[in-house]
């Protein structure tokens, strides 16, 4: 049948649609004089002057095209604009050193970077040599900042008001016809591991993920509720939500610079937000503000919040549970990676028919999960010490995924040693429960090998964490030479906690629920432990501090005295 | 980037997801004695085993695998069989003479056709040179039907028993890697004009509708609803709900033969349906039953039902009205054609989030609309008289549509007319409303042009069914020297409805809502109004009738005498 249904799954066919279907919903994003608002109707036509005045400059297909920007309808009109055109929208991650934010701008060779005023400081930090593809910098703003990059040490001959440039283009530009092939976006992983490496995404991978995270077993993004996307638009596009809001036209909030947890409530009272995304933390923090200033009963009648979308890490069931008490609010968990753009699986409370008639509390246990894959997305668990052969059922093991939207390889780097077979190995342990869901145990590179069995880091730091007077807990492996490695705890303890007999009680609590051959080996009181950028444990310079210290497990040093 | 996503699209990959994640979910099927249920993973079993059989038997890709079969559990391991394995389900409808089915068979060159014993009558009446193709007859039934088959007039070498056949196959069949180009369903349209024509569906076709339905906005087919898929499997694939449910494991219910409302109303309170699909007959006949038979107060502590997805014509507001009154229960009304395999647009009752503050009265017209075009669907509406042309935004025109699911040629037969640089020529006259919805209003061969000017049959067909005392009426065009054409009414009375001055009053009455020049010419009164196969007024045979007598327009008599 080739040929028959030649139609090529392009962006620019979806994005066109909320503007036709709701010319007049609206896009708006939090100033510092309250709220600037657009239609959608007048969004694209700035789109489509904007991807024309890029067109003009010379871009073409799959030039990249950065933006460093927050959230907001400005970023919005840039995601529409570069991607539809054919070009490729670079997100980049302004939580990022200068050392890294350069080796991506050089090593993506971006053409042009989209520039809000108020992050111009971040590019002058950069070396000009990592900077030397970027023929223009387009400088954003509202608020009066838009005239403060004039005086940035950016050379002034490649720099741009935003505004300016955007009307060096004509709004009857029509979108061109590509390859649904041709890559439309990139983002750099944040790794701890090596330099960052860019996963790029397709027309076709990015189409086919927005059909996907509408449907209403997925993210159930609808024409019929506004939308406020808090994650960063420079973290995997948003979690692909704004370009489901471009399809369905839904009134979209975007908070700009103003993140803190006042900021964000009020924007969802003024604008009756249904849907919001973000990391478990964003979550604790607005709960705790609104706890802190007393605000929940003037609050509860302002909320129309439905669903937050929850990803990064389990909610705790405490934080559902009083969201749903006081606002009515459903988590919605969702697993996924930059490799896999994002949405990999989905965990909702009532996950299935046979649940409808469960308790509430019994059902925040599937939220905890991983959850369901998504459909078009197929999984493996695979052994850790043999990726061709997959665990028996229920076991645990390496989590390898492959779909539509999953990557194959990185952009423009050798890392095959991240794949398997045309599976992309996600470096997480999991395992598939009785219900399909998968379950994260741990990071592979965590997971602890003893006499031949795998101890998981993270079940133990949660075992741990449980009891009394200790405010946190790493897990991490300590090479052995009869068992390969031993597990050994490191714990910040509360303030005034006795550390005696800490290793015994520790042992004693955690023997109901692990092995005897599993419980530690020592514990370890540390005042702080490291953790990376993006706020995890960095397991790596745990086990790297205790290599410095030339730490012996207590096993090994009874024997040589 | 060709080649770094090079996941073909293929329904295995989403049939295969229902089972895995809801192995226990039931398939139920009416059957005399009450129901046949089997789990969505024993379905998955048996439909390995059933593509492993079609394999030995010699069945390659694409070859033409036919059914003739009610809704029914058999057909859906069927559906996942034919198509997972690369072969071609052709779905025969029962409801078509000898000749067209004879012809359909011969055109698609079937080699295997799985029948209901209940229907193998139709095949008997059937030419055997329309047979000629066929190699194998596979008789499915429940009922102690099965056996039926044994002394029916088919050449007994040929047929072989369901689960005989089925037998033959393995469990541990592993779905093929396919193209997703290849053709993965076949239907043949129903035309009142020329021979049946074949629509062909890839393997992407059909994945990416699946995944579209799901859409919260569109059809919002669920893992957590149980279904009850009411239209004909063999009318476009069932509206391609069986391949959402094999994707999300809902709970199926299919009615089998016991299709009367009745047992339909049965079945639904049995097992606690949510979702049903049908066109507006089936849903008033429903109603009938339950206010004939005095049962509503006891129907609705059983009733679960929340959606009734109606498609072919609009359901009047009564009819929603009262489901929603009495049951509350929401109509959702799809546009689409066997071209479109088949959804294009949808409409609910509210459809967008500027109308939620709107009664419920008025939003009722949002499901009289065509709808909303689904994400993927584009559409034009062109001048009748010149398809590279747009008409004027609100205007009337001929409705082209395009999209990955729109086929682009029929199977294996030139029809080039009913195609336009890429787009399908649907028919249909339509216009696009001030909030983006389509809005049928005749087909386009039904319309009439008189002075240049369009009068649409529809619209006035149904002011005039509006009147008192007229039961039915149909409006056509009759050929005049100088106007080209000029509308004619045809309507059947009520009786006892006094004839005398009608084509005044009729005037009189369209003259509030049409202008002069579009009121008709003549009122012809008959018995009778001529229907096709599928239940909708004639035309075709109405002006061919009027031809037959001679009949000439009033104002032409006139000027003779």
């Amino acid at each position: 049948m080739s040929g028959r249904e030649s139609e090529q799954l392009l962006l620019s066919k979806l994005c066109d649609r909320g503007a036709a279907l709701q010319p007049q919903s609206l896009v708006i994003t939090k100033i510092q004089q309250g709220y600037h608002t657009r239609s959608y109707a007048d969004q694209l036509r700035r789109a489509k002057r904007l991807a024309s005045a890029l067109q003009r400059w010379g871009v073409r297909m799959e030039d990249r095209v950065a933006t460093l920007m927050w959230n907001s309808g400005w970023h919005f009109e840039c995601y529409q604009a570069i991607s539809c055109m054919g070009a490729c929208l670079h997100t980049l991650n302004l939580r990022l050193g200068q050392a890294d934010l350069g080796y991506i701008i050089h090593h993506a060779q971006d053409r042009i970077i989209f520039v809000d005023a108020n992050l111009i400081q971040l590019l002058e930090q950069i070396s000009p040599s990592d900077l030397a593809t970027v023929e223009l910098f387009v400088c954003a703003g509202s608020d009066g900042e838009a005239n403060q990059w004039k005086s940035s040490q950016l050379d002034s001959r490649k720099t741009i008001d935003y505004e300016a440039f955007l009307n060096s283009g004509h709004e009857d530009y029509r979108w061109p016809a590509l390859a649904d092939s041709s890559m439309m976006g990139l983002c750099y992983t944040s790794g701890t591991t090596g330099k960052p490496k860019g996963a790029a995404y397709s027309q076709r991978s990015t189409y086919l993920h927005t059909l996907m995270i509408c449907g209403v077993d997925q993210l159930a993004i609808s024409s019929r509720e506004v939308v406020l996307p808090f994650v960063p638009m420079f973290h995997v596009l948003s979690w692909g939500i704004p370009y489901a809001l471009l399809m369905t036209g839904s009134p979209a909030v975007f908070t700009s610079h103003f993140t803190d947890p006042g900021a964000m409530l009020q924007m969802m009272m003024d604008w009756g937000v249904h849907v919001s995304t973000g990391v478990p933390a964003v979550w604790q923090t607005l709960r705790q503000h609104i706890q802190s200033t007393g605000s929940l009963a003037a609050v509860q009648p302002k909320m129309r919040l439905q669903r937050l979308v929850c990803g990064g890490s389990s909610p705790p069931a405490t934080l559902m549970r009083w969201f749903l008490d006081e606002l009515g609010v459903e988590f919605v968990q969702v697993w996924g990676m930059t490799e896999t753009n994002p949405i990999g699986s989905v965990a909702r409370r009532i996950g299935k028919v046979t649940d409808l008639e469960k308790g509430v509390d019994d059902s925040f246990n599937n939220v905890k999960k991983a959850g369901l894959p998504s459909p078009g997305v197929e999984v493996r668990i695979a052994q850790l010490d043999d990726l061709s052969r997959d665990v028996a059922p229920g076991e645990a093991g390496e989590l390898l995924v492959r779909g539509p939207w999953v990557i194959q390889e990185y952009y423009e780097v050798d890392a095959s040693e991240k794949f398997f077979q045309g599976w992309l190995i996600t470096g997480d342990v999991a395992k598939i429960d009785e219900e399909g869901a998968i379950i994260i145990s741990d990071r592979s590179k965590d997971v602890i090998k003893s006499g031949g069995e795998w101890i998981s880091s993270i079940d133990m730091e949660n075992a741990v964490c449980a009891m009394p007077g200790i405010s946190l807990a790493a897990v991490v492996a300590v090479p052995h030479p009869r068992w390969d490695e031993r597990p050994v705890v490191v714990v910040i303890l509360d303030k005034g906690v006795n550390t005696e007999g800490l290793l015994d009680r520790v042992r004693e609590h955690l023997s109901s629920s692990f092995a005897k051959f599993q419980l530690p080996d020592d514990v370890l009181v540390w005042k702080e432990i490291p953790h990376t950028g993006t706020g995890k444990m960095d397991k790596k310079s745990i086990r790297a501090k205790l290599e410095e210290q030339q730490y012996i497990l207590p096993s090994l040093r009874t024997s040589k005295l």
